[in-house]
């Protein structure tokens, strides 16, 4: 009999591991169920949509249900997992739709691609906000923002947060962006967040740190008027929370998968899920609901990103068809531009490693994208972080002007290999006047570390 | 007796050698010649000051002789090395200034920096073109483009011919580039040469290849009239040579040190010069006059690049004064931003892998540089060339929109440590939408290679 492969979500994951088993296997019988009305598209193309960069919001879908059915695979939108028997092979399926109940589907193969929700931090007002997860929210956020007032509160500092406020300010909100921590960007060391920080206020986000938020007061019409902070009322328009997300791994716990410590679902590199201390042979899970190998600190980890999602996917499509791929863990790359500003990090950061029980040596440089004499305030700051005595390469930040985010791939490729910083501060690494200067930033920072090692 | 080290060239090489030396051995008497009038100078630069990107030439010099005389280091500008006696330590040095004649000039240690000469072609009237290989030069050949008429021919089409050509047509000229090969760019394979051509072709750059230039016909002033090719004759009002440069040797090849095939002097990862097959303990050479060790051929290369010289001056600095440096090689890293395109490239092309006997498997995909949602024309074409059967990465090139080009140094580091097209795909290389689709295109290249290996 033609094999069923059944899969729980139609964002990248799940669309990357239907696409890759509808090729490999033309025989198979491939059902996506997902509770939304669209597949593939790009959560993270949100702020440049509410940042009028993207007008049209079909443009952040990649490729539409249509385009999927075309290619074999029976998508089902509107049709949310409620439960999943792993010993019987089904699904529980209700189908939104009208004249839609519940059905029980057959699956020999599973993948579940169930992504992860926003958190809604636990404060009176919060639970009327909306979060901006999906491509209907962020419609339904776009419109509250032309037709309500001018004040804009974003809660959270991370990517996402400030993505979020800097598109508010495009559209001529005045934007107050307001976090616990001391600082932007806990991605970053403190050090390098200020540069952020120093970014988003000069393009107008007024940013407070060190705030603790105790509500949020709503109107009766139940539209956010104000927000309460340990430190007094900003008065708010509009609220956007970005205080994190957290994997959506309910159905597939139920069903007696295993979830890790970071509470994603626990897999092995063939994207395989646990249960009862063992692999599910059938099993599969990929993106943001599970947990990927960190290749420096040894132990899984949950990052939500869609270029993960897109690689853990294939490689769930591709075994779910007999096939035989490895995920070989990742190292915490992460890249943003805001306020024009890119920012970008690779392996731990200093407190990372110190958490990791590492001792660290660290050098931070000033530098620019280009020669100097063509640099028209195109500057960049690197910092390295390296191991004490070994000199192994740990990480690497860089906040800098356009361009100076992506030469971060460089350091993770150079990390990825485990190299030394004495080793990559001779590296081949391209020059050219208008995109280097004679001495790449990357070579020169490398070269401060090894100096100290 | 505080050790004297003489330092033969003042351009980058030899100034980093001689400053690398001042901090090692605050005692040591430096002494650097160069025949020139300027220190460490960015001749790379010389086509943003002809396009009027640089304003004053002065900026183009990263160190003048007065900041190298204030840190210690003792340079005689207008100084040419006419010979070297290696047995007796000592220079034979031509003062070119008023009142100036021959000296000898004795050392302990030697760094040959010398660099390189442009190639004059062996065709009537090239003889009267000056090759604009320093600032002197730049400056003369602006006032003539800024005194005489409006036709510029290029001959040669490589990284500077282009670069030349593009400043040209931004100062107005009418601008033909000629070459006697199929393609411009020949470091690059001729499909992605192409893409440099139409690019060129597109901001106004006329190409002409597979042409021999038989004369420059000179008029009774001494300035060009016309170019005379293989296929008719070309009106110019200037003509440019950018048909390639040599090592810079003849003293040091006097003097008994030994030149490789490459035409350059041969070193050890040391940068220690060879004499009578054996190593020259206390002679160092660097930059554009010698060979490195290319990582894949195994064999010697010559290498024009300044952040080699710069490199490999430091290490003739420290290792002539005690120290124990290595150079570890180079694998072809190269990069240019003309006519609005970035060109980059590291390891072997297709062209070049097969004069190395290796049989190899390579696929050229099309992708953009941003999310396509983003991308407005930001398109970038990546080919990657691997090793059929083993799949190891033998080498890349980009070309594309801005911000392309330095994503090769990613795959220079994975090239230098020996990685598979295999292994590359699943790298975590940086994903935001503004600044690469959801799978980097260098990731997608080397998945579209490892299908076929």
């Amino acid at each position: 009999m033609n094999r069923r492969l059944a899969v729980v979500g139609g964002d990248a994951a799940g669309m990357s591991a239907a696409a890759n088993a509808r090729r490999r296997d033309p025989d198979a019988t491939i059902v996506v169920f997902d509770r939304g009305q669209r597949t593939s598209y790009s959560a993270c193309g949100i702020p440049y949509y509410l940042g009028d960069l993207v007008s049209d919001i079909e443009r952040l879908v990649a490729r539409s249900p249509e385009e999927h059915r075309q290619a074999g695979i029976d998508v089902r939108l509107g049709h949310e997992v409620l439960g999943v028997d792993l010993d019987a092979g089904r699904l529980t399926v209700r189908d939104g739709g009208d004249g839609g109940g519940e059905s029980l589907q057959p699956f020999d193969e599973l993948v579940i691609a169930t992504g992860a929700r926003a958190v809604a931090p636990d404060l009176p007002g919060a639970e009327a906000l909306e979060p901006v997860r999906t491509l209907d929210a962020a419609e339904r956020l776009r419109s509250q923002l032309q037709a309500a007032g001018e004040r804009a509160v974003v809660i959270g500092g991370g990517y996402i947060g400030v993505e979020m406020a800097e598109a508010l300010v495009r559209r001529g909100l005045e934007v107050t962006l307001v976090d616990m921590a001391d600082q932007l960007f806990a991605a970053l060391d403190a050090d390098m967040a200020r540069e952020v920080q120093q970014a988003a206020e000069g393009v107008g986000i007024r940013v407070l740190l060190g705030l603790s938020v105790q509500e949020v007061s709503l109107g009766a019409d139940g539209r956010p008027r104000s927000v309460l902070t340990s430190d007094g009322e900003l008065g708010a328009d509009h609220v956007i929370l970005a205080t994190g997300v957290r994997p959506d791994v309910e159905v597939a716990q139920d069903a007696g998968l295993e979830v890790g410590q970071t509470g994603a679902l626990s897999v092995d590199d063939g994207q395989r899920c646990t249960v009862g201390g063992g692999l599910a042979e059938s099993v599969f899970a990929a993106g943001d609901c599970v947990e990927s190998r960190h290749r420096l600190l040894h132990r899984p980890v949950n990052i939500q990103l869609g270029t993960h999602a897109n690689k853990q996917g294939r490689i769930a499509g591709v075994n779910a068809t007999g096939g035989d791929l490895h995920f070989p863990g990742v190292i915490g790359t992460a890249i943003s531009r805001v306020c024009q500003r890119e920012i970008a990090r690779t392996g731990l950061n200093e407190r990372e490693a110190a958490e990791a029980g590492l001792e660290v040596v660290a050098e931070t440089i000033s530098s620019t994208t280009r020669a100097g004499y063509l640099a028209d305030g195109d500057t960049l700051t690197v910092k390295v972080v390296a191991e004490r005595g070994s000199g192994r390469l740990l990480g690497a930040q860089i906040v800098g002007a356009p361009t100076a985010g992506k030469r971060i791939d460089a350091v993770a490729l150079a990390i990825w290999n485990g190299m030394t910083v004495e080793e990559l501060q001779w590296a081949d690494l391209a020059y050219a006047p208008p995109v280097s200067p004679v001495l790449d930033p990357i070579l020169v920072a490398a070269r401060a570390v090894a100096k100290r090692v």
